[in-house]
């Protein structure tokens, strides 16, 4: 289905880095959501550039709803959200020169030249203000069930941050932060870390970890769309992320059996696990514990140091130095597209599994 | 989709553990591809119990198919494989007392106690069997357009295996082992981890290492279905992996961007890169390189020592100390269920880019 | 999806007419629906050739359950069924020689002359056994929500049957005959034109009618997915079915809209409409009354007269007489196979709608 | 999936008729087609009101592309298509009170209240220039491979047009002609029909007949995605369609099959059929003739006549006379959303098929 996803609750994306705007289509979400335009509004100022951290290239994000809205409220129609581009600098691209661990050539090969390459056209990361400005929607469609998801900076190279602990209460802490980072200390060190990698014209990578409360046991399915397969499906469509593993993830590979078992017990009359390094799944489904996850994502590709590459046009080798606006790192605006593809995923799984008026009439 | 996957090469399975027979319906396939049967026996053979490692559960797998081959080709039309269960030891089952990370509860929660709990019923391994035989035939498809697939243990707790260098060379070697690791000398290393866990009555996780080289570049798609989250759906979906790294995964999170971007060179008039860190995969689309991942694989949650748990129906925290012929770690067998569903996937991807009868036509 | 068709609740079919089996898959249902093996029985027996009408190819349909279901009840994971063939008569095909109106041609023009031509494959009504199999658990969820479906057979040329007038009344009766006609005396009428038709080495075609009742209001979408949609892209995939119209169908071209609308009123604090010229369907969804369409049956391809068509293996013109086993007119076996086919998307309508356990929990 | 269509080129409608836009995505229409603005704007021209038989709301269509496309040629990624609504007359809806055969009351049930009712909202007709403009591109794209679409209006009540017979001339006759008929005298006395019943303060009713030319053999599937499952499912999707029948449709019911099979003949070296029953189609496959079907149009449901309704709101029966601007027949509009629909299914059927750069490499 390539730019859409999602079999009950649907979202689409379209739009190029430097065409007239970049958008989504939400569709099949319930109606009768409040559309909390606050809301929108500061997950987009979370996603866009802002500090000494990010590209100097800041949009407005002016977002216009041109659809499935009706007196503040969500219709059932599906939801199209328009951001027009506006500061998107002409410049010379010097195409056919592929930038390393770019889709310049990827795109090459599969569009034949065809593909509209400035400022990476619809790879661009800008891509990720429509998913952002639809997510938000779901974000307030899984709030009326009591379901809250939170993404923070877990690690910069060395610099970390405080893994997920009291959950609930961290999520609400972060829903606030323009840096998201649970221990507020964190944000120092990995400014520092990411200052550092641009002062050497360099970017760096780093880990994300996120947390999603509150869904009800049983979701999911055993084979193929599995909570970690629809989530990593998802997750994995995001420029960048290379790398995403449930609960205790990588360290279950260093485990035994009885270490990484998580143990049940009755507690208030619920089930719930003693440990939680399963991240909330086995066999697929949900168990009641919160979904967790890390994913790692990979040096911003773009550094203006020199690097050895081809002009796929010309068929020579060259060498590449990227001038322009770019990140040193993504991995702080990273945190809300996560947030909000996540969210819109999780509505989904719902839907199929509660029906589409779940939102409206609550799981039972 | 539940029990599908797939857009133009669709793979659906069914069985349970202790019902009748566990199958598997391969749709979408070109016709003239040749049906191997020894190869489908050998690869059913690599997933079968076998040795010190594994459980002493062992079935025949004396596959039936129903459908869509002729003469000893397949027609175009659905392929439908049946592997009768016929070692399945009839016996008390305590049911409602949930094996902690085992889909015991989250079953219970989803069919409400209508799941057929025998073995694990529907999440048990045995319907990879399916999946294998399935999948040999994909493998069929594939090798006649010089795409091959292979997979190693790279880690048992501290026993390692050798990663991936030669690639090509390496995967033709691991086709003719049962035990498949890259340096001969790791199978005594690593058995002796996992008797090492078996003798302690538990059970061991590590990591494995697949490759698939051939893949011409241009496959994918930038949002949603790129390659890495249609690989990792599928992945996932196989029940004790519950980590999927792209390339150098999480070593990106300790990158420069210097370091982690792979030079782009032209050898013998084609596109490679120097180094492979990215897995094959730019911006969701293959590049041309080998396509790389790691797998993490948490231990078999069935350990024999005893454990706290809950009996889900009498709703009362007890213990349970699972009895039973079980494996201590799956590892081994995973592999050749990893080669099998990826070949799948990648006969997707080819089909859904190059038409239907890629297979038959060659990529063009 | 090619041979699997529904989106919560999913069926797939594999099998060709002289393979070892034809057989069903169907995933997503409920768990806890009653398997009526009696029910199953007796709707393959309405499917079965019998009598005077029919082909002498008779099958035992010794169908076998070989998952998703247990102690007698699904189980929420998918239902395979396989019914052997056992009565395969063994002859020559003239392979390349077109059966006009038959699928022979255009067969070898996909498949590219590996397809299972024998019997018509793939193609052959054999399939629709599966599908009656799988239906008929349907038509068993379908009952403990109060949804019913018959179909009938309305007019083969000129001998007729009554329209549905008491619907709910005549759909009842039809479930317990073998000749599916509203009026007894209708019978002998068709049943005559149709050995007249046998007489003459000929075919005949006719028109089912179709009810289906009880169904909520509002389910349904206004684009793409419309109940008249998705109906259609299930009826049409019945090998015969060249046209279906809902409501009073094709008279809507010789209407003015005073004539055609339905008016609205209340019943008994419901609304109902005074005429259901519309077929139950409003904008794409349901209001609530019954879903009323017809379906044109084309006379059975085969017949023994003499025929111009083409050897498009020699690549010349020819003649052909279709010798063997043919029924004369399909339009009385076709009936279950519609309700069954509409039994199953009506689920898949409601799981989407309601939520996958509304078969268990009710329509709230 | 709901708003969206199709499998490997997708189509995706989203708007209301008094909202800010209605607009489409199309997703996986290969790069490199011409983007022809004036075959947009005269099929959208094509679509517009005008003339006496039809409502005096005129929207202007302005339509903005907002992605996909490059230097006038796709790029094969998504292509969205917004146009504003301008021509929206603000008035008092009696929201509550159910246009007989209009989707109020259904969409009250389906959407709680919360539906957008101003206009018909997302169930209008005006999100047909959605699929008109995106379907413009579509037929651009089969232009290219030797495929093109015509509809024309086959009857209005007792006027009548001549039916197709020399198929690809009259495809190309029709489209220059704003009033779709072969024979040009069909024009005053469908014209008459039309506004007879304008002058009833009535609507009226008929039927459309379409035909594909250039299409290749062997396109389709035997299950579930026939070629008449495709096309019925896209057709069945605009308001106002109740029936769909291929071939001599209805007529089937009426035939020997000794007068309905197609007979095989070679003609120049290709396979053909002597008359064209089946309408091109033979087991849900493609033979290389025209596509040929017929669709029942209902008439207009608004009529200024008063009608017998309910309040769903108040829940009493009352009455209802509909002012405002509206069509006495959307027969003639109909045609170029017809064509456009089917361009946008065919395009699907090709790259699903053949790949997804078949328009640019060609049918091999």
């Amino acid at each position: 289905m390539k730019n859409t996803f999602g079999t009950s609750v649907c979202t689409t994306v379209f739009g190029e880095s430097h065409g007239p705007a970049v958008g989504v289509i939400i569709d099949g979400l319930a109606p009768g959501i409040d559309v909390d335009t606050e809301l929108i509004s500061s997950q987009l100022k979370k996603r866009r550039p802002s500090g000494k951290t990010d590209t100097p290239r800041v949009e407005n994000d002016n977002y216009q709803i041109l659809s499935g809205v009706f007196n503040g409220k969500t219709t059932g129609t599906p939801i199209a959200i328009v951001i027009p581009n506006e500061n998107t600098k002409s410049k010379d691209y010097n195409y056919g020169v592929a930038r390393p661990a770019h889709a310049d050539y990827t795109a090459y090969m599969k569009y034949h030249g065809y593909e509209d390459y400035r400022g990476g056209g619809h790879f661009s990361g800008r891509v990720t203000a429509g998913l952002v400005a639809g997510g938000a929607i779901a974000i307030s469609a899984l709030k009326g069930l009591g379901i809250s998801i939170g993404t923070h900076i877990l690690s910069c190279k060395d610099a970390t941050d405080t893994p997920f602990n009291e959950v609930e209460k961290e999520i609400s802490l972060l829903q606030g932060k323009q840096f998201p980072v649970i221990n507020d200390s964190s944000e120092e060190k990995i400014t520092n870390a990411i200052l550092k990698a641009r002062e050497a014209n360099d970017s760096i990578g780093g880990k994300i970890e996120t947390a999603i409360v509150g869904m009800p046991a049983g979701v999911g399915e055993p084979w193929f769309d599995s909570v970690e397969s629809i989530l990593s499906h998802a997750l994995f469509s995001i420029g960048g992320i290379k790398g995403v593993e449930f609960g205790i993830g990588s360290e279950f590979s260093n485990c035994l059996g009885s270490q990484a078992n998580d143990k049940f017990r009755y507690e208030n009359g619920q089930v719930v696990t003693e440990t939680n390094n399963n991240g909330g799944i086995n066999g697929g489904i949900t168990n009641g514990m919160p979904i967790i996850f890390k994913c790692t994502v990979k040096p911003t590709p773009s550094i203006s140091l020199e690097q050895d590459t081809v002009n796929f046009l010309t068929k020579e080798n060259t060498k590449i130095e990227i001038k322009g606006r770019h990140d040193p790192a993504i991995i702080r605006r990273i945190c809300v597209v996560v947030d909000s593809i996540c969210a819109l995923t999780v509505c989904d799984l719902l839907a199929q599994r509660y029906g589409t008026d779940v939102f409206l009439k609550g799981i039972k």
